[in-house]
């Protein structure tokens, strides 16, 4: 099933530019990893702000949970899940 | 995978009573349908409110989808639905 | 660029059936059309609601504006939309 | 009487990892003794969040605040409850 | 238990004067016998609104919302509900 | 005329025990002089939160002010008022 | 006691012309004389909606309420209140 | 001084076609008087939205309103309007 | 022109008091001022809280934030304003 | 297109003077930047707040996002963006 997944990014501003830095290669190498996995399917940057909108396929909100929850990133994230229903246009 | 459902009752205050009645006795078949599938396990009133809070089973979000527009008073219910990850002292 | 589209649908719970269904049958001719044009990517149902999330693709706001009035069920749908940026993630 | 409680951990990020795992481990207890005595019927994650929903049952509010306030990781917990009435189709 | 109920009134502003009368001597009727069962204890107006804050009592919310059902203007009341919790200072 | 109060209390949670309990005992003795002097009628726990629900009377609002601000946790208190309006039910 | 008190005009967009004049000119009229008894102090209009802000004095909050329902748009007035406390500086 | 005004259209959905287009064209007119006055500066469609944003420029909030309500929509507009002050890289 | 200006004091609680007295000071001194250029016509408190609501006036805008900015308590206050429309019943 | 911008600056009051300048003269500077490409068209500030609404001008919204995070305040900025659809008045 597939989730629509906000995330603002609340790393405080005065964190080191070598700790921000190593979180953020950790958070794309991550990242490469879920899409591989059929887990991340499309990412988006929400303009003028530190924050993503995600398009996620897991097989339930646990395992969804377990995926975000593995971000290096998590700590820090303000996070919002909205379950998606298949459209009957796109059943088959 | 369960969900949390919240389900504010918007027919209209001039209903006539005897469609009213009826509608009120499909809902309770439906219920009692959507229980014995295990669809429908726990239903809770709002207190004060025409609105039920509702623990919800389904396969995925698209066959909760189903199974609420089933009730003869959707088309009048105002539905918010939350997707509930299993917590880790549930699991075994 | 791509936006994504909230759509709830106020059409009148006492609309006549027969207008019901063509209205319907004409949003969705209208969708496989935008599909085909490319600018209907994805959608999903909202579960419990009579509601959509989509995914569009337009040159600008105003012509995805344009797209979304051309809906048959536009008097009665209201939107919000946001405006995505593309993630670095996901360009190349 | 039961009510829907929902608790956000604002536990702060920097906290050390000893200190984080003792409150965890206190908390996975007194869980385990709430359900024990009836206290907690069920507990939900929020996926992608630090936060839980949980249906508990107590003689009143008071009691259910007791209980709440027994957790160790209450003093970072921000709770919001809503007292739930039992629903005539649950009632023999 | 003590429970604080709002309620705004919807009652439609074109209800003949007629009708609006005879239902608010129902409604005056029905407090009086609410306060003499001790289910409702003070009653307070929203100034400048068709509102009331009301302080109730009663064993359980379904019991609440049975009193509050009772009222002959219920089908027009927008009312929500909260759960007080005694406080360490009045109970002995 | 009485007022309606909610007060949610942010002392950090970090605040010495000694201090935390220097301030709840000020605290409870300023409240029982309240109580006596008639401004504080009524004092309920919002359960699971370090929040109160309060029944204030007073000349006006600048009274209740002064009142609530000689409160030793004041400076911590986010607190809301509303000024309530005798009902005609309860005018003699 | 003075009270800020905001007020938006729902009267029907499709009220007869004549009717909505004659409300117009009892709800001046009554201004009129509010003002005259000290209780109406000022008035402002909220650009570009038919709504009010108004300043106005009296002995409490229900004296208040009925010098708000006494005006003839009453009925399709949504109104909320402010009780307001004299600031030091203007205190002698 | 210059404001920003949104605007949401509220006109119902069941207005005559007839009716709609005279509106419409009546609007369109007194917008390029209220151009061509120097009151209407920018215009912007929400997308998706019977809504719009403008940057209008008035002597005071009062010269505004008036210049908004002289709009034949203006009965079904629900108008919000910011007041903006010159920021110092603009002043000369 | 007049504004209606609120305003929420965010001064941490742990300011030494010779510095918050210091301010406060400052602040009434400033006020004074304000008052006899006919900037700040009235000001109140509202009750429970460290906020004031005031009644200013000033050509425009930026002038109003000039003012505003000049209080030393600025820094900390969280300020939002409304322009507030001349009411005709008080034109002349 | 065109975007309609709110920035609210969330730099730290205790931000000390000296580097609060020299953020403030590299903002200046980098807006005169961004004026000079035209993607900077208007800029207005929020009254009694340190927060502006700015009309932009970018190609697409990763554009505008790269523009906005060049600025020097851009780690303080709590920035949200609106996409503009041209109004048919603007349009030839």
């Amino acid at each position: 099933m597939e989730f629509l997944v906000r995330s603002e990014n609340r790393l405080p501003v005065d964190t080191p530019a070598e700790r921000r830095e190593e979180l953020r290669a950790g958070e794309r190498a991550r990242a490469v990893e879920l899409r591989a996995a059929g887990v991340l399917k499309r990412l988006w940057r929400v303009p003028g702000r530190n924050a993503t909108i995600g398009l996620y396929e897991a097989a339930d909100p646990a395992e969804l949970h377990d995926a975000l929850m593995s971000l290096p990133m998590a700590p820090w994230l303000d996070i919002t899940v909205e379950a998606l229903a298949t459209h009957p246009q796109e059943r088959q």
